[in-house]
């Protein structure tokens, strides 16, 4: 809401025009990198991000439950893209050896090529359309007031 | 990707670092908000995002494609979202009478109301998340750095 008691009490009108600036500069960012994904790799952001978690694992493999907050889905969510993406033939499903319960998800050879093959354009995109922006000194203090709302 | 020669092409390591920071701490934000109003108030953040467009709005009402746009959503998710809106009476959708092509999205006095309700645990969020935690100057510079990448 942008105006009456509420406002005035918790967030001021130049505060507000910050938070919607912070929103809508991610939103922006994060279509521009999913629409050069999928135009040149048909490949989802949400797809990039499940493979670049695997590929950071030990034996590229996450528990479905840990894949999930590493990519910050709910569990439901990611078993949905997780079956997609086995249906494609990027990621294994295998059992929890040790114990029995719950699965990993495994980086297989066709998803570390699909992801060899996206990475570039993706970062080209983190750089044209972010980081690229700023010189050293600015990226440190993006950087030191990003630490401040996230320690 | 974390090595090779990708990202010593686009991105540096303290590059990428910034841009991790970035986006985990817009995720971190947007699920604490989401948290507080589905505790106190059963509402999906993008519930209250779209209630507060259609408040924003002329008459209350948007176009679903003008609705879609800002919110940010596809136009099928945006469909999905407010027919559910619309069974809890929220919203309504009427057609638009001057050509006749594509519908309204008018918020109801049920949506209003829900909304005046959970205001004020949205934007205390955004204070005690966000922007309290930035004195003026700081918030200027941040200001700044955002439109760096959304001009």
């Amino acid at each position: 809401m942008t105006a009456g008691k509420d406002i005035d009490q918790w967030v001021t009108p130049e505060q507000l025009e910050v938070w919607r600036l912070l929103i809508r500069a991610q939103s922006r960012v994060l279509r521009r990198l999913e629409g050069d994904l999928l135009s040149k790799h048909d490949l989802p952001l949400a797809w990039y991000d499940v493979l670049v978690r695997l590929l950071e694992a030990d034996d590229r493999r996450l528990r479905m439950s840990e894949l999930a907050e590493r990519v910050m889905l709910s569990p439901s969510g990611l078993t949905r893209l997780v079956d997609r993406m086995v249906e494609e033939g990027l990621l294994e499903r295998t059992q929890a050896e040790r114990d029995g319960r719950g699965f990993y998800a495994v980086l297989t050879d066709a998803g570390y090529e699909r992801l060899r093959e996206a990475s570039g354009t993706h970062l080209r995109g983190v750089h044209d359309y972010v980081v690229g922006r700023f010189d050293d000194a600015e990226l440190a203090t993006l950087s030191q007031l990003l630490r401040r709302i996230d320690p």
